[in-house]
């Protein structure tokens, strides 16, 4: 099983059926982007390596579509369609076939299923630990892209899904809360191990936000970036944070997992600000989707981001945001 | 000298003086690229890793520019202007602020060569040694992108430059060839360490040539691959390719220089075909270049690739191209 075919025949044998007309079918070494009419691209760019946002022994599928999906989750956030892909594919030391194989799998399957056309990209060995660095465009209407810019005062804040299961599935994962219901566990690794991002709701977030980001390091931390860009503070209601019955659960054996959930990274929700004059259509919108969303705060001209708790006391945070290039799983 | 600050600072301090409209001055996570009029935006993804494409002690800014080149290298073999670049940034386990210092300065340095702006991307840590992952976009008149594939019978096979200087580098750089004139040393070491992107020969390219490609993994393998999704064969003369000085002085010493020399990877040279009613014209327009173009062959109708020595007798290579999953520096 360890057998080592040539960078030319994995990427003929593997990625070539994944590309399409405007990368030339894998036929040549660059791709050309299509001339829009109504519409423009989005593109972002983000890389994830093995012990630093995945294990060595997670199975190479989840660790393909978590690569993708993490850049999906950006698209999501500005309000686009994903439209193309492109992939550089850092092997570990410890490739082999079988492994590009199965990561191969997982990335034809979330091609499939988010539509993706794979444009090009490279094969190479890193050296080290494997990593997978993704470009995503997405497609978007004329005027639609939404910045984490445009945040106003008065602004009602909200957060797709639930916060922290991610932050807390990885320690799950890493051993921690040994006596949290295995139920509770296995769903919290899930969100640890695979996104899910908020596709679907990307045009909600065209038609309805003033601002909006993807949280992926941290609910809190990722506020504050929004805020500081967009030159507003934040008031949140800590009563108001979405958080899954797992979640609370393990809050109720460790307190400590309340602060790890809201500074965390991974949880790829949409955070996003909604003007008080489209509320009404953006509930009216929302009311037919199946997926949760809270309001959970409101934009203010003044200072920093405040968490107000049920007594309408300020709650301080140790640590607000996951550093990527500080820290390891 | 060891000070690692965060993620958000260092994107703040070093990278988004760099960036401008299109990123948002990297105030989101994502770009929103422009509308075209007349023309379309052609986008390559390469990686480049620590221990594999470059070494441990190379200088970080020859590391930036030069994973800013080799991208570069395949926009200008398709004929494209370049415009926007994107940087994955993989920080190795002995990474500091002053290694950021200097590779941002390079990276600065390049994108203002080739009046590039930085559109976003993404710093992290990769567990293991560096990975810099880039995506380069580039325009090009609408009907002016150059493949792979457009390769005729009867065309004309030319390259830019010299071939092989950046194979001997890498071999001189790990101590090979140690008789060699210093000054050849040097010249050979250079080639390696920083690729020349044929970025002004783009235009050239555009408007005579049939099919392109940057020579990345050796001539005589990726002109089979040029072959071969062109559905074509090609005689080329030993004779005729074109060798540097230095090199022809490594092949003195060493006659397996030769045979490295066409296989080994890292040209970064343009291999083209111009059909034989464009000869003219195409003459007539790089005489005019301050750039050597060499013709060396003629496409054919059967087989691979053949290599005529001087007596018309076909020379045999047992290596053509260089495999960047299979080897290291």
């Amino acid at each position: 099983m360890n057998s080592r075919p040539s960078e030319f025949s994995l990427i003929s044998k593997y990625f070539a059926p994944l590309s399409g007309e405007t990368g030339f079918n894998f036929g040549d070494d660059a791709a050309l982007l299509p001339k829009l009419e109504n519409t423009r691209l989005v593109i972002t760019q983000d890389a994830i390596a093995e012990t630093v946002h995945f294990f060595s022994d997670d199975t190479p599928d989840l660790i393909a579509r978590k690569a993708i999906r993490v850049n999906l989750s950006d698209l999501a956030a500005k309000g686009a369609t994903p439209r193309y892909i492109s992939l550089a594919l850092g092997l570990g030391n410890t490739w082999n076939e079988a492994w590009v194989d199965r990561f191969a799998q997982g990335f034809a399957a979330d091609c499939k299923t988010y539509n993706l056309e794979l444009t090009g990209g490279d094969t190479f060995r890193t050296g080290g630990g494997f990593v997978i660095s993704i470009t995503a465009m997405g497609e978007i209407a004329k005027d639609g892209y939404v910045s984490r810019l445009g945040a106003r005062v008065g602004d009602v804040l909200c957060v797709t899904g639930t916060i922290g299961d991610a932050a807390i599935g990885l320690h799950v994962r890493q051993g921690g809360l040994g006596k949290l219901l295995q139920s509770h566990r296995q769903a919290l690794i899930d969100r640890y191990l695979l996104p899910q991002p908020r596709t679907s709701f990307a045009h909600l977030i065209r038609d309805h936000a003033s601002a909006a980001m993807d949280i992926s390091d941290g609910l809190l931390g990722d506020l504050e970036k929004l805020c500081a860009v967009s030159r507003v503070g934040c008031d949140i209601r800590l009563d108001d944070i979405p958080l899954s019955k797992a979640l609370n659960a393990a809050i109720e054996l460790e307190s400590s997992s309340l602060e790890t959930a809201l500074s965390g990274g991974d949880d790829y929700e949409i955070l996003f600000t909604v003007p008080e004059e489209n509320l009404k259509a953006f509930d009216k919108a929302t009311s037919l989707e199946d997926i949760r969303i809270s309001k959970i705060g409101q934009i203010t001209s003044g200072g920093p981001v405040k968490v107000f708790d049920t007594g309408g006391e300020v709650v301080e945070f140790a640590k607000k945001s996951y550093d990527h290039c500080g820290e390891t799983p």
